[in-house]
């Protein structure tokens, strides 16, 4: 028979008040009641489980509100950690984040996604494995692994769909064999979802909120959450606004639409332009031919943020053709925030910022409605690594509610 | 403090018991037990109190599986009714719908949406009466009236926020004033979201799914439903389909923005190609001037059907359009299913399914994960009316997830 939509999401009591607690950063239990609607024996009953296990910290006490004043209670940040893992084409960065999702250690490094995965997999372990070292984090606080790549993804199987980073990595089961090597539970996901999530499990946008996330790396991805909750569609393979078309004459891509917003945005469409003005290409020393055009796209914005007319009008250029789309997105998806990600928005991120704003505060259907900012995101180029931790602690510490998005778990003894 | 947003939607577990039932057709009260979680001793009170109200009756025993046979039961499709009623450019559908949203009385006419709403509400309300009357259903057990109508909206306030029908609409108070006249709640929404609510509580669509419908009548609007809920993001002003750009260089939209769907594949727009085809244009006997554009739009889409190869090339061409913004739409929502609905695909819906559906198989970005089917709306072209009248079932009877979406109230002894 069917199965009911909303029983499916049950929210599990001891998840959700952790998540409160996460979310008000100090709160008391009265507090907490009061927003679950549970009894105060029930909310005393959590609280001290939360705590016996070191989750939660008690923190003071409020100010007296005409009783008794209230002790306050926090999340102990050190008490657990998770780890980010980002797989791109030119690089690989891998983040350690504390139980509320800041980073306390990061490292990246190149040429590991252009080796076949059976080759670079176990090097990724090797990082990890230092990195927590370094970072002196007890292995078994670690709840696990969230590695972030492109779309589109097997989700459940932790399989990448794609032929990225390289051929090789196509169908491979990536996040079961990172498991295996690291004997730690393994989520695969998708960057641009990671990195949109990241900005909430770290308290800069509403809880309520409707928000996307553009993500532009090497190419551009996109992540919705809805009220803290990452829209997945039914597979979650979605917002992949890189390969929505912004012109229905365009060329084919890659991926068999036409006209895809990668190939007029993204910063290889900007290199080639650059490499098509002379003056430009010369000036600023490109090479077309470079395997590494994420640093040719870099100088290219740091040019524009100097004033150069010509590399300024690239990247309005590219600016609008996102603005563009994002226009789609949000009226698609009816945002009242679009955030902006990733290492390519990291140099001339104001510059876009001011184009796609324009665009929106013009073109958007729903604008009478309400009006959408745009903003850069917190986590700044590190967003997907980081938002692939924060994955792994709101499925790992607000379960029930992310059944189907819990790692991949290890062998015995993998779970700490 | 911050909001838990799953707390937000907690469900209530009478609704949930009767959505369960709804969706089942016939289902015994163990399965509820089990689909639900609940006790077994907590359906049958919950049970015996929607038999009391007579919402649901028994409906024979079961099949025996070892044990005493069971007694199924169903809703009482005859126990409560409601009312929708679409308000288009061209024309106003009224229909009134049973508990099982099936259609049990309809009533179409034209002129009311060119008036102003002073004069048009009230000339409605005199129509929803009539039509209860006909159809003999008591109104005691009416519900309420779902409004639905373009976007965008204030669905809270009840209140358009577009100029149509016409000028004189836009911000007028539709769903209180209506509320009024009649003495019965009414609760506004998007033609094409109550369109997409409809196939799910008709039980056309599977209920885990995430679906999209593309609505076409006079302008072509859009509605996203994931696990029966309509995607409702910031605003509820969601998925407008027809206002996202398919060309980057195209012409300006009344909307604000450039390249508007619904410019290149609305009906308007094939009358107008229509009309640039003077062999077509005298053929089909066209009034470009006309006012009624959806005629002359069906006469086109008949000789289509029936083999004229210009109409049948400009038909495709509209067809084209769409299921390239359906592209769009089902790579951002991750789409499973594509419902096509409304008045516009009557005649030439077969030729739209064919051609959105090679769209998705060839260009859709998640392919490699899942394909999308495109198929006809069980509603067909009162699709929205029906969804309508649905979403005020759903809002009166699985209460608590739906707080926001409540019927407008209307004064003392309004509310059945």
């Amino acid at each position: 028979m069917a199965r009911s939509p909303v029983w499916a999401s049950r929210p599990r009591t001891r998840g959700l008040v952790l998540d409160l607690i996460r979310a008000a950063r100090t709160i008391s239990r009265v507090e907490l009641a009061t927003a679950t609607g549970l009894t105060g024996a029930t909310i005393s009953e959590v609280v001290r489980e939360l705590i016996g296990d070191g989750l939660v910290v008690e923190a003071g006490r409020g100010l007296p509100t005409g009783g008794k004043p209230r002790t306050l209670v926090q999340l102990n940040p050190v008490a657990r950690y998770s780890v980010g893992v980002q797989l791109e084409r030119n690089a690989c960065v891998i983040v350690v984040v504390d139980l509320a999702g800041r980073p306390v250690a990061r490292t990246a490094f190149h040429g590991v996604a252009s080796m076949p995965p059976e080759r670079a997999l176990p090097l990724v372990a090797a990082q990890v494995d230092a990195l927590l070292t370094t970072a002196g984090v007890d292995r078994g606080k670690v709840l696990g692994v969230g590695l972030v790549s492109y779309g589109p993804q097997d989700r459940g199987a932790g399989v990448l769909l794609t032929p990225q980073p390289t051929e090789e990595w196509y169908d491979h089961p990536v996040a079961p064999r990172l498991a295996e090597i690291l004997d730690l539970p393994v989520l695969l996901d998708n960057d641009a979802a990671a990195a949109a999530i990241g900005e909430y499990w770290l308290g800069a946008v509403d809880p309520d909120s409707t928000y996307g996330c553009i993500y532009m790396a090497t190419g551009i991805g996109g992540g919705v959450v809805v009220a803290g909750e990452v829209y997945r569609g039914s597979t979650s393979n979605t917002a992949e606004i890189g390969h929505i078309s912004v012109d229905v004459h365009g060329e084919e891509c890659s991926c068999g639409n036409v006209g895809c917003l990668e190939n007029y945005a993204g910063p290889s469409a900007v290199v080639r332009q650059a490499a098509q003005t002379p003056d430009l290409a010369r000036r600023l020393a490109l090479d077309p031919a470079g395997e590494d055009f994420l640093t040719e796209f870099a100088r290219i914005a740091a040019a524009a943020n100097a004033g150069d007319p010509q590399a300024r009008e690239l990247v309005e250029r590219s600016a609008r053709y996102l603005g563009h789309a994002a226009v789609t997105v949000a009226t698609l998806f009816d945002l009242d925030l679009v955030v902006l990600a990733g290492p390519s928005f990291t140099v001339a991120g104001s510059i876009y910022q001011a184009v796609v704003q324009d665009q929106l505060d013009r073109r958007l259907f729903a604008r009478r409605a309400h009006s959408v900012r745009v903003v850069p995101s917190v986590n700044g180029s590190d967003a997907a690594a980081i938002g692939g931790a924060v994955l792994v602690l709101q499925s790992e510490l607000v379960r029930g509610r992310h059944d189907e998005a819990r790692p991949v778990p290890t062998g015995a003894g993998g779970t700490p």
